[in-house]
């Protein structure tokens, strides 16, 4: 138990993950409406919106409004995601962002293939490409990810050896235009991890790499997401990716199943209760979550929003009102 | 990894949980066809019934039908719950079940006031009564039970040296009647369990009494089943309680968010994919979990009857039906 780390850092990525997957198409005004009231529960960290091509992601077509209408708190870092320079040039035109460079590579390539029509040679010469797109814009780049580091639905388990190197590649590409990557987001895009896997990779990554911080990205597509997070919470991991009720699903077409990150709300609940710190307010995050729900119009998957903490319990117990 | 244990014994509780907490009447045929369904995945302890008051618990009127009419497979134990005489009696009547006696102590003294309307001192003579009720009839008593052992809604934080005062009473109460306790069963009856506590407490336990084995009966309610039940096998417990598709509620009224057993098939995947042997087909108990939704006629929590296995997907990889 001593070796459970003492705080930790979540990404949320609700608002994304909810606003790109969700199927009806969700009002501009809400959307703001649930940042705003994330921006209100302690979080540091808010991915807010993807500017990618909305013919692909029709959802995210408000990219720009959004980002324009939501009440920025100091103190917050609001990200956004994009895959190409257009989308780079896009996020850096609102001046609301806080814009960082990241490099990326999957694990498999039957996926890459099938996914962007790409080898692994011609991905890492993207990442390349990437990476020089950073220095012309004088975007600064520390941050690595590894897309189906645990297994991939078209090509099965993944070799620990194949991600550690991988990661290899990312801090050449990243060194070669004068970055330093300082972490590494392992990303189980599939949801293929469970809590003995999260402990193999993250000790090789660590092992290999003992100065990069990691970063778990989880889906909860198969109910491990809660597991795996504790996981790499025994093995030190810091920095989770998260999404508040669990909001999302999956980016990948015939896999209906596949359910968002793992519930924002559920893994401050366990920090809470085993004293590690998130500087998240767990009943007004639970406010968010319930506002998620209505804002996307169906049930969401989180527990403690509907289970309750046990805090409100314990306060209740302490001024009777439990009896 | 190498301290996880090499198989576990699952019970499955989902009838029992099922048919007691669901507020609609399901008829007899129905429950007999979820359990005649379950007998064919491979799991060899299958609780099918309670013999309570029907006017406490009306969905469970119908438990001397439902045990007189499934079809008994051999190598599976057959189980139920009675909380009295009579309850017992009512099962060994039936002569198809696996009757063995089972002593409990509740670890909240605030709860088993309102529950039962007892004092802790009067709990342990109501054991002991229940120890002479078992003798008299020949049921053999091995287990013990601790309810609320990490928690209670109206007491708060159980401390971990209570549930080890209250075991050893139990391990007594039983000697005293020439019983010996093998087993005791940690049961998080209102979901205050975290990994951590999971691991505490268990270590406790073992510490004081290493010979006895121990399970762990979770429940689901803040999101932590899968992970306690994984802080469990970290600490080499092989005997967990579960329910079918997560099937089941809360005993208590007023806490409408409670949630069922940890998900049986959940946890055999996870099992599955950690390389820890549960006797368990998962392919068919997931048929079994999505007839336990069709039987309620609700969505019921479990993830891998919704996201699907690992092993159908490798599967389909080798076959070349991913492509």
């Amino acid at each position: 138990m001593s070796d459970l780390p003492k705080a930790i850092q979540i990404n949320e990525e609700g608002p994304r993950e909810g606003f790109q997957f969700e199927r009806g198409a969700i009002p501009t005004a809400r959307k703001i409406e649930l940042i705003d009231s994330l921006s209100d529960t302690g979080l540091n960290q808010i991915q807010v919106a993807s500017f990618v091509n909305p013919k692909n992601v029709p959802g995210m077509a408000d990219a720009d409004q959004v980002v324009a209408g939501f009440t920025r708190k100091p103190g917050i870092r609001y990200t956004a995601l994009w895959l190409n320079e257009k989308g780079l040039q896009r996020a850096l035109a609102t001046g609301r962002l806080d814009v960082k460079g990241s490099l990326s590579l999957t694990a498999s390539e039957v996926f890459l293939k099938r996914n962007q029509n790409r080898t692994a040679a011609q991905d890492i010469e993207a990442e390349r490409s990437i990476a020089g797109m950073y220095k012309a814009n004088n975007v600064p780049v520390e941050r690595a990810s590894i897309r189906a580091a645990f297994g991939c639905n078209y090509q099965g388990d993944v070799p620990t050896a194949h991600v550690v190197d991988l990661i290899g590649k990312l801090i050449q590409a990243a060194a070669d235009e004068g970055f330093t990557i300082k972490l590494v987001s392992l990303a189980d895009t599939m949801a293929w991890a469970t809590p003995a896997s999260v402990k193999r990779l993250v000790g090789a990554v660590r092992e290999t790499y003992p100065d990069l911080q990691i970063a778990l990205h989880l889906h909860d597509t198969r109910g491990m997401g809660i597991a795996n997070a504790y996981a790499g919470l025994e093995m030190g991991v810091t920095i989770f990716d998260s999404s508040v009720a669990g909001l999302g699903g999956c980016p990948f077409a015939g896999h209906s199943g596949a359910a968002g990150n793992v519930c924002t709300e559920d893994l401050v609940f366990m920090c809470d209760e085993m004293g590690i710190a998130t500087g998240v307010d767990l009943a007004k995050l639970i406010v968010s979550a319930r506002l998620a729900e209505d804002v996307v119009g169906h049930p969401l998957p989180g527990s403690v929003m509907r289970g309750g903490t046990l805090a409100a319990l314990r306060d209740a117990i302490k001024t009777g009102a439990a009896a």
